[in-house]
């Protein structure tokens, strides 16, 4: 009574500290809290009054860390860090951040999270001219960027390469004399202004960093902002005015923490009104409302809460899967051996069980879990997802660049029903997404990027849009798609 | 914003499987649905066609086991497989089972869960009589009263050992020739029988491990019994008469896994109805109810529903805890650096909270996690417990033989209310916990040994009577214990 | 241009020192330079005021303390370290010693360099009587006897116990009072005392050791003695009157350290001796002598010298191969690739060569060496053996037990020179070997254990009695062994 | 008795095949047998149809290797493959090779062993222009200059920018299409051509390489050339015609294998010549000969056969030193305990000996071993060094770059003799050393580069220049440098 539980991963969390005596360690406690926006590989580069030294490897940060001398060897008042996801299949240490350049006339290191959607041509341009590539990572591209560029200043340099870098990122720049950071046109991609109680300024992926180490919230970083931390505080400059905020949802269903809050709004809170919003949408009578372990159990709790269907666990976890290097065999697999989660046949055997989740990729997993709710014996399976069916492509970091592995754009919701085997099945609106998570810019969708549901892209697609055309001709070709 | 979770250990989990050509593999799976038992080593012994090899080494499953070439060198059809809980500080691999002995005229594999409370008698004589003891574990006591019983067949021998060993035991027992479990006489520690498609029957701790292997439940081994698994099925015999059910209540309290049923009660459910009963016994107003994750997670939402406030995550847990080797120095500590658990200022703000726990030990971790919902907001923390307060020390496994830990022992419900910081504080009644849980047998507290509750234990203490004495009479000079 | 070379093992070096306060450092020292007698596993064990504690592992004695700390914790003023060598398969860390003794009314730890060979008597005897053993190791068994032994003291008990166990032994007894050596009556093995400048004892297998660590050598330890070191200085007992001098003759020829002496002969004398001996008991015209590095090169610099034939460096060995764990697969192993041993054909190129080494177990090594420098261009190679033939299975300790091994037993000198492919082929005869050695003692072979050139075993044979009976007349049959 | 030994360290050995189906095998074996040259770190980059592919690690090749599926992952015909030896600190992976170079239009692997005297100069200059470097290796130039170069294919891109580094070079590169070898105008390091009986071409740093690996010698690289390992075989061209040979004397002196030729002349030869003009340059009257092991044995047996006074082993080496992680603490070291060589107290002691080593950097090494030698008893220790003093600095690529290390550059030999504490010192004469090493080319000193002898540099010092002329003026005032 166990199945595999689905994957949709972003790229990367990022912390910095600066003004802090335990920079370091901060760091390790900050990336800690950010451990599930990237498991690939971390690292930190401290600055110990202006010379940076750093330590990275693949694994767990408590792997790259789990010598406490690594952390101890990192002295210095300012820090920064990275939580690495992988999209492509690279797990090279090469392509662990932050990067540390040491030259003769200066030392840099960086940190990224995102994705350029220049990338290819910039870095083919910049090989054209001799640049060599040591990692396959965007980071690297905006180094060169910076070094190449003829401006007098460090900052002029950084802001004329941001200027050429298009797509998703929030940066992390650490100098011997400042902590950077700066966020795309769109902030596609959260980053928080935090302060210590002794005054030293942190910035972090998600606010749930801030809390780990004691830091008051003090603002999000906008679209185009580049804010400079030194021993003087912290000051905020635009490197471009040609804005739009376009935070993407996929952070408030799927990827932030629970406990983070995004452009105000609260993780936890957003999914609940998710689930309020979908039990009134697509009621269906049931004896229970059960959550996919963790990521929906907040928008369950909101359907049941909504419905008034008692709210059970019908689905547990293990806790200790996140290592487990041995697999069933193919063998063990059809007898019905499976690691992580596991239907609980003592509450659903018997029952009309609606099961919320909060997207569906390519269905194998909704189809999984549907059938071990089945083998424990629940009478009726009803899945409602807590978000609009997942039909284009993200090129701004999210792991769905493929389509082809997008079952909302292939089949329609009747269509996925039969594949996954639920007895109905119903999926939040766009409409209802938007409003639940309740932003209130004056930008499209109310200030969130909701592309993947709507096809809506808010920047050219540059590097991507010749190959996104073709799909999407096919793709028309077989399955017209609507909303 | 974040605090330590507490915890309070149980002594193992056993997995056993006769009859499957992937028994190591098997039992892999199996002992990884038990890991939450048990996380300081592992281990797994095969009997290949009457050969016996085994593999052990301290650290979690999939570390122990990270080369899969560690599980495909343990072939054969049938294995039993450990993980192992410390009590005492031995962190030594001598003490990680399963123990694997080879005689001259036989060879037999041991697993053991559970504490015996006259091994320090037993040992002494035995050393006197000459025996050598390589590890401190309770289960090689076993094996030297098997190898020098006089009766003239192993099952006589063992039958003759198990009742010279007293206090609570659930053992597994390989040979070449049979898989063997043994529960103590009053059944102190889950045992289940379940059964594979292919017929191969298995032997678990808990009911949650048959579920993800693909078993089918088959029976609860019950107190006295020995279970004999061979190629011609399984049999039962019993090696003593006397015999009274007294099942560790803290199984279904905090032990187990929600997804387990233990003697027909899904653990879940169990909690759930606590949660309920909870809200009866202790109702107040507030504006939302939080679980102190995970284990208290099933009363809380139990007790929201029986009370109709909502059921919020006010508290969020880093999945990534298990293994973090690096801590927060002591300033670091103090400035609110945290590692495990998160209080959502986003949710608890400004809000009347009911946290339910499902057990206070010392006190530390509840005023911890006060301590942050206050610091994240709340106007108002109160505390539902939704067991009764542990005033006596266990001697039958769990890891609280030392009563002067437990803060009611020692303390009044309002001088723990201080202590913690709650603004009000309430634990469930011995009868609400026993009626809650719901098993019906014809033995005191219907089957439910509650002993760390009420001192009503259900064995003479052996080893531990004198010791117990005193530290009770110290006890009621300060602070006469009432229930 | 490259061969495996040989590998006759022993087993197993032991060290111990009482009255430093950095004992624990002082053994590692110790053990590294006897690290050459055993690679397999290496343990510490200390006494910290009567705390025995230890740490052992698989591997070097450099990887098993490759982190500091781990010396670190061993504290105490007293230590007593293994290396082992194992002659079983059973490279279980089970095996490593020193072996850790814990009972109620004392603790023990025990190291052993030897073998026993009424082991398997008495094991079988012991586990009749409710033994359990732990591991394969003769060890074990001396803690066996010495703990039934009704005598009233250790001292008497352990008296007792060595007066029980026949063979090859040198065992390390530490217990919080005193460090114990003891010798088989036949001192097959060497044990030394030596003296450290603040007047600590210390017992090594080698004097080697001793020099290592700056001590003094006071004298041998002698056939049937007990040394008892403690805080009032060393003294020594005897178990046992029944005592000859049977050195192993081994342990000059190929085991022992060239800067150790034996019985007050330094071990490369005694090679280069027999080198001297063997130019005049098979001289031959060549160009160059040359060794098989590194056992054999005092012996063929005695060879050169007393034949005024140059002494060349015909052979060089890889000093990198201790640790390789990649081998050429078969294909690149007949196109030549070998790892560990390079003939110079810069050197031999054209040349008679006499190629000196100390001894051929089964002649594949040797057929390899001489196929090594023929391919290197020598002209002729002429093999001379600085100790007769191995014509008989040793049962104390040397890794031959195998007669079937040996090539010796079954061939002719002639047959044996045509199997490696030499021009010509001498080994020393037992008189030369016993001369070159030069010991003065009372004793058959005037104190030498020659029983594998001679058949002439000092001892009954106990377990093995019987199956040497029937090897010797199978190999009789086919070809009588004549000195 | 016993003492560190010295270490005269060069940088790195380089191996490469084109042609067999093992290719990174084959690799494995011949970086083994280059080890002595570098074991800082290492690697491989294998060519698979086209695309490369490498492993490279901090560590002993067997540590970088020691998982056999590394070297299995390698497919391919062709690999080329590196083992390092760390001048600077800086002991990151990123400085250890071969480097791997993918871009959008080509891929590239590079090894190097030597070192460039105009890489800051080079490496300023391209950061300048833009260039990242991320390492601190001299490989990296190369590829920038490459990458850089205006020139139509990549072999003129290559030989242009082989004609822009300076110094001593001997660089690996591998392509998709052919293996390229190419050596510095001086030929300061060896670099052999070999060919497998498969027909494939080996390129190896010496000819032991091509030893283990059952290649036969075809050629040495000349100065000035690159040879082109492609399909069709092997092709030599040249980048420069302004060559003169000057190979590194050290290479004879200390750091080659005594089974390598360099330039036709066998280095054990060179050694053994060495040894016997020392005989004759500097006779004194004593009981024995001995050398430091290893690298002065060949020397120490000439000199012994020249005079004809007996060659014993008075020092013997400890072979499993490679990685001893322990080291003795200060109040340890001070009462004699050291680890990696001992002296011979039952050879030496009483005696008169002469003690035959290569070479006196600081003098702290030998004035160790003197001291061994005279406290395991020797009546008088007579030094004899196989070489001239080493009196200058060295820029390609030996580790002595800084003058004021080298004691013969600030004393005289009855300086230093007192200082080591030798009853007599003398070095071999530049002349002689020259004679006997028997080059016969027509350049200056036949052939060798002596400049750390006599201050003759074959090349300008570039980079190099001030700070050598500063150094220079310093020490002339103090003690002015004659030959």
């Amino acid at each position: 009574m166990v199945a595999e539980i689905k994957s949709l991963n972003e790229e990367c969390g990022i912390f910095g500290v600066w003004g802090h005596s335990e920079a370091a360690r901060l760091n390790y406690f900050g990336l800690h809290s950010l451990q599930h926006r990237g498991q690939e590989g971390a690292g930190i580069v401290a600055n110990n009054h202006g010379r940076l030294k750093g330590h990275r490897d693949l694994g767990l940060l408590s792997e790259v860390f789990k010598d406490e001398r690594e952390i101890e060897r990192l002295t210095g008042d300012a820090a920064i860090g990275h939580v690495r996801y992988s999209t492509a299949g690279s797990n090279s240490i090469l392509n662990i951040q932050p990067f540390l350049f040491k030259f003769h006339d200066e030392e840099l290191a960086l940190a990224h999270n995102g994705n350029l959607i220049n990338a290819t041509t910039l870095r083919k341009g910049l090989e054209k001219e001799g640049a060599i590539f040591h990692s396959n990572s965007d980071t690297e591209i905006l180094m060169h960027l910076i070094r190449r560029s003829k401006q007098s200043t460090l900052m002029e340099r950084i802001k004329e390469s941001l200027n050429a870098i298009k797509g998703a990122f929030a940066y992390l720049i650490l100098t011997p004399d400042a902590m950077i950071g700066a966020l795309d046109p769109n902030g596609f991609r959260p980053l928080s202004i935090g302060q210590l109680e002794n005054g030293a300024y942190v910035l972090a992926s998600e606010t749930c960093a801030l809390d780990v180490v004691g830091a008051t919230f003090v603002r999000s970083v906008q679209p185009g902002e580049i804010v400079i931390v030194n021993d003087d505080g912290y000051q905020i400059e635009k490197y471009t005015e040609d804005t739009m905020l376009q935070i993407c949802s996929m952070e408030y269903i799927y990827f932030a923490r629970p406990d983070s809050n995004i452009a105000g709004v609260n993780v936890h809170t957003a999914r609940k009104n998710m689930g309020r919003r979908l039990a009134q949408e697509a009621p269906i009578e049931a004896d229970m409302v059960i959550g996919v372990p963790n990521s929906s159990l907040s928008a369950a709790s909101g359907y049941a809460e909504e419905s008034g269907i008692p709210y059970e666990m019908g689905l547990v976890k293990n806790q200790y899967v996140a290592r487990t290097f041995i697999q069933p065999t193919q063998e063990l697999r059809e007898q019905g051996v499976r690691m992580k989660l596991s239907a609980v046949s003592g509450v659903v055997a018997g029952k009309k069980v609606i099961m919320v989740d909060d997207s569906i990729v390519r269905g194998t997993t909704s189809k999984r879990i549907v059938q071990l709710l089945k083998d424990a014996g629940a009478a009726e399976v009803h899945v409602r997802i807590s978000s609009p069916p997942l039909k284009y492509p993200c090129f701004y970091g999210i792991d769905i660049q493929n389509q082809k592995e997008l079952i909302a754009a292939e089949q329609t919701v009747e269509e996925i029903r039969e594949t996954i085997g639920a007895d109905s099945l119903s999926f939040l609106s766009v409409d209802g997404t938007v409003e639940s998570i309740g932003l209130q810019f004056d930008a499209p969708y109310n200030g969130l990027c909701m592309a993947y549901f709507t096809g809506d892209y808010p920047t050219p697609l540059y590097d991507y849009e010749k190959d996104y055309r073709n799909t999407l001709e096919k793709i028309n070709e077989r399955a017209p798609l609507t909303t």
